[in-house]
């Protein structure tokens, strides 16, 4: 059994594009928040605490994608359903699905990394090893 | 020989994370950017103009995608490189290379549609054949 | 007694800037979310609804200001509290106080305009005076 | 004579609102893009190489306002001419003026202060006066 998540997401008019529909990079935001609280919710530590402890400064998406199905507009209630569908050895890959009601609205998926600051150039990341206790907390 | 169009970004404070990089929603703003600006290059009429003589109220998108190669930062000045690389019979796919002087950043790749509103609920889209005048235009 | 809507923001990652605090453009959306919900509260129909029946596109903001009082990031959980502060012929004056639990986090207040296409050019919009059935909803 | 900078805009699609004109907040990444390049133009090193040296992590705003005059909508170009209108001891004031071609379309005002870290509490910022070198480089 995976760990699900549910992040929920109100459309506000300012997400809308003058097509009057949700603005696609807003979809992104909302998986991205998702991911946040799938970690939060395994009992992980905010990244600003776990960047004191460990270095870790949260988990850049190095690969994103999205199917666009339905589409959504202000006054929506939207669900975002995340999950972790596999661990490598240095990332891992997210799946959400953007649910309204009963209807798929969108899915998303995207590769992430475990990263810390290059210890040479800080304005440089660095991939790490998918630190084990948080694996074990997400699993 | 493909057109290829580009779009100058200027990345901004606001547009960093807590990471103190980019947030990568914001490229799928930049490679949106750059399809206007390809339409427009190509000589099309913007939506709002097209809209009354065709009812096209855009080019919405149904899968959009991106590898995140380098981490990017505010005071860069990046160049998005775009083009159309497949005409389908109601899509289209636009792929975008993101480059800071010589150097790759990023790369993405959207399947966009035309779309008019649809006939019995304006709420929702409809895909329409890409329209030959467009297509000649962009060829 | 007058009407005070409540609109609860969730603080994320991306909505927070290299300085690690939330990034301030964001609070004049939060207070434009809040003050939809504030309409949507009172019993006024979605603009997309309004706008068939008499015109008005939504409520666009004339002049908007915030003082800033205390950071906030990612992980706070704020609430934005909203009321009209006045009544003028063509427009109105909205108040909101942005709180995490019992602290004020930030203040803003914005004067508002109800609004239809301009009947001369689609591009423009122009003030109406405050439909009387909206006014009385709302007080 | 005092120092003006202007930071130019071009309006996207995803900056404009269901009512087809630019989404005010956007306004305020302009005015803060502007501000930042106001500084840079003054020969100040960016945030992230003044931390460095003196702690500083920017400028925070603490309090924004706006006028704003005309619509704007995507396919507009502008400019944003920045100017610091006033010195205090531990806080400035910058005004904005948004044209298009001859036209004032917004009008902005903010008051920033130079804020480090606060030395007990990481999550928090604290202002410092003004350094002097700065004012000078601005003045």
């Amino acid at each position: 059994m995976k760990r699900i998540s549910v992040y929920q997401v109100s459309v506000e008019f300012g997400d809308c594009d003058p097509a009057q529909i949700a603005y696609f990079p807003n979809f992104f935001r909302w998986y991205d928040a998702s991911s946040r609280k799938f970690f939060i919710d395994c009992g992980v530590a905010p990244w600003r605490e776990l960047e004191k402890t460990t270095g870790i400064i949260g988990t850049p998406v190095v690969e994103a994608s999205s199917r666009f199905i339905l589409p959504t507009s202000y006054g929506d209630t939207l669900h975002v359903h995340t999950s972790i569908d596999e661990w490598r050895e240095k990332s891992f890959v997210m799946t959400h699905a953007l649910r309204r009601e009963g209807e798929l609205v969108a899915e998303g998926r995207d590769v992430r990394i475990f990263a810390i600051r290059h210890p040479e150039d800080s304005a440089r990341i660095k991939a790490v090893p998918v630190p084990e206790h948080i694996r074990r907390l997400c699993s």
